[in-house]
């Protein structure tokens, strides 16, 4: 172990983090953490600080940490192979068995993934892979995808479009022309508070088709949409919302990508979003539960349908002309296959779904009387707390995100990590799916103390 | 083991590799292969065969397969923490170490590393920091980015636009407006043969400068570039080509992005290329070397310069809205900072110079008097043999491709594996850096037999 004071030098003299201020960290003006190990729900800093992670890393670290198995399958593969391309046929017998594992749990009209990187690089794939598509059909206008206000779908320059959360446009010129937005199927957000669910659904999706025919359904080839909305504040859809959307999406011709990074293997208590909520994607894409970030694996998993448009491609146009070097990487394939098991044999998908149940009702109980709190809700191993300047005019907190970030601070202080979501005042949860129900129930007891530590 | 049968289809029914034809995958009229090990130069099949690996995987495993060293760092890495995410101030030791360890050794100049996943990902961080800094720079149409044709840069919609090849372009799109082309430096396909290598390189500034002229430097950010053009047929730069290109940038202040993400970390027989060419780039761009493709990791160096621009744009614009989910992942860390080391202790920068060096020799005097070798060429551990229908009428084989493919094909029948590079007559070499003289010697050899069984 280095000296403390050397590591934080080289922190920051040396290391730009994401979602950092980089000036003050650069300054030593904000706080660094250095972690060390985890196990279960919980990580360790290398002050021998334990926290209970109830955010799972980036609601990625689905099984827990420190899980033996999926150490061991990479330290295997590390010794064995840890690198060959996967480029003009080339394969580990861990990425084979992985891609056969992917589809064996994917909805059952889905043919073949494409493995990445990360949730970003396989959101430019399916980026790539549909305006591909559309050329060989004949449609070349159709090219532009519709996403949500609210969505997140990366970081990238393209797929940062498809995100619809102002901090990650602003300054860097997002969205690009390639990407048009529709309303955010926020319920607690609607504009007329006396819509019922089941009439805000039906304007998402008459918005949507407005939209699709303002700008021509030939020049609108995807609609791209997170199950469950979730950095931009994990947001349930409203009852019958994608009943309304879905028949819109089909009627255009507007092919449907799935976005199952959060949602994918297991969160929603259903091993995909799909499968919850009845959707028929013609893409999904994968990463963070797929490997749990015990390495770095994403995926895009294309339907029957997309096949047979990718298949003439390439027997029209040879060689599909995209590749990244490190796609389906050893390790991360290696990763993916003990993952799944693991997933399978501990029946998270399962404790998901009623730990998560048993996580929304402790933290109702515990915080949802307190009155700056607007709602409390989720779905599966996923929930969140919106605070309110006051509940009954629905007013919220100005400026956004402030009150949420001491509250997250405070609960910090006590041993528990949450994500303060970054547009709004939306406390986040989203734990290990192997979460027990005590410690579901520590989460809520030390959102309602913090909650009152912060705003009394 | 699975069955090979098993596994042979598990691979057609649902696994869409890069860069293959995926209806002749699919249907199975395409080899498939299943690598299983490999050790220094060479990979080892599933039947048994061993290869020696001329191209390092995707010229990337640069200490060569099976180092224990990097393997046991992953392993141990896997059982303490195999992620925690790196944002808002958080790393791990790997990951803090590993920042200090790369700006020791980059350029005097540079101050601090964004990590991401690989080479395609580090290239759109670039571009994001571009636009971000001329933002805040207050010159917000100053954000076009020049590439050259034949550069590779990556295989999203932004990189892949500024990657100057055909197959990466054809069918989706490509490039998009946001990219201009110029001048590609290869000196063996000058149009007019009467030029010396200094004419041509003057030719390819003053083809800049009119470019930059053409379109308004006020509209240009950057200008990126490979050191030696590496996937475009690995054609070292002519004399006198970066002093003079690196005026024209100066002059209209436009940012020179250096991609090392080949010639990073010793390829060219120094620790990077900006060093090897007296670059001095604002941004490098980093990957492959850096762990010798062990664990996914990229990185994007910045300069002082550059860093003074994000801190005064973070101080005005708060935390930056920009992170991969696996940025920084703790298996790349250790990966990364257990291959640095062993790159020190094994001297491979010094080997990759002089056995690089044997290796062009040999090459040279193996193939070089075949009358269809048109040019025979490198850097450090990098090499090409460039084919022509008639050496003396300078004329290339049509249609491009299909004669180093039978020729690379036929070597890899004699045991070693070259790369037909993706547009043009070019059989590629990029062996680990660890090649020993005497590997170099049955590789030249090799070449020579395939060449003499395909074309007489
Ligand atoms: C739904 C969704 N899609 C895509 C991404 C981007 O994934 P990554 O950060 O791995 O690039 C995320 C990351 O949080 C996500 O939540
Ligand atoms: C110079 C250069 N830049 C960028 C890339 C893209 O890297 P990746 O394939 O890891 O996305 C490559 C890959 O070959 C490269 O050679």
């Amino acid at each position: 172990m280095l000296r403390n004071d050397q590591l934080d030098a080289w922190d920051r003299e040396s290391f730009l983090h994401p979602s950092t201020h980089w000036g003050q960290h650069a300054r030593g003006e904000s706080p660094n953490a250095i972690i060390t190990g985890g196990s279960g729900s919980f990580i360790e800093d290398r002050d021998g600080k334990r926290l209970l992670d109830a955010f799972a890393g980036l609601y990625c670290v689905n099984v827990g940490y420190g899980r033996t198995q999926i150490a061991e399958a990479i330290a295997k593969q590390a010794h064995e192979l840890a690198y060959y391309h996967s480029y003009v046929g080339h394969g580990t017998e861990a990425s084979v068995t992985l891609a056969h594992m992917v589809l064996e749990r994917a909805p059952e009209h889905m043919s073949k993934v494409y493995f990445g990187l990360g949730g970003s690089d396989a959101n430019e794939t399916n980026v790539k892979l549909l305006w591909y598509c559309n050329n060989i059909l004949g449609r070349p206008k159709k090219k532009r995808i519709i996403s949500r206000w609210r969505g997140y779908h990366g970081s990238g320059l393209v797929s940062g479009s498809l995100t619809g959360l102002d901090p990650f446009h602003r300054a860097f010129d997002l969205p690009l022309s390639q990407v048009l937005h529709t309303t955010a199927p926020y319920y607690f957000r609607r504009e007329k508070p006396e819509q019922s669910e089941a009439q805000f659904s039906a304007q998402c999706a008459a918005d949507l088709e407005a939209l699709i025919e303002r700008e021509g359904a030939d020049t609108i080839a995807a609609f791209i949409a997170e199950p469950v909305l979730g950095t931009g504040g994990i947001v349930p859809p409203p009852k019958g919302y994608w009943e309304a959307i879905q028949p819109v999406l089909e009627k255009h011709d507007i092919w449907l990508i799935a976005d199952e990074v959060v949602t994918g293997f297991g969160r929603l208590g259903t091993m995909f979003g799909s499968e919850h909520y009845g959707l028929k994607p013609d893409i999904i894409t994968i990463a963070k539960g797929l490997t749990s970030a015990y390495a770095p694996l994403s995926g895009s998993i294309v339907s029957d349908k997309v096949f047979a448009v990718l298949e003439q491609g390439t027997d029209t146009m040879g060689p599909i002309g995209h590749g990244w070097t490190y796609s389906a990487h050893p390790i991360g394939a290696a990763a993916g296959v003990a993952n799944l098991k693991l997933i399978d044999e501990l029946g998270l998908v399962e404790n998901a779904g009623t730990v998560g149940a048993h996580l929304r009702a402790a933290l109702a109980e515990a915080a949802g009387g307190h009155p700056q709190v607007g709602d409390v809700r989720g779905e599966g191993m996923l929930a969140a707390v919106e605070l309110v300047a006051d509940r009954d005019a629905r007013r919220f907190f100005d400026p956004a995100g402030a009150t949420a970030g001491k509250v997250v601070a405070a609960m910090r202080e006590r041993g528990v990590i949450a994500r303060a979501m970054p547009q709004g005042d939306i406390i986040g949860f989203a734990p290990p799916l192997s979460l027990s129900r005590e410690e579901a129930e520590t989460v809520a007891g030390v959102t309602a103390e913090a909650l009152k530590a912060v705003l009394g």
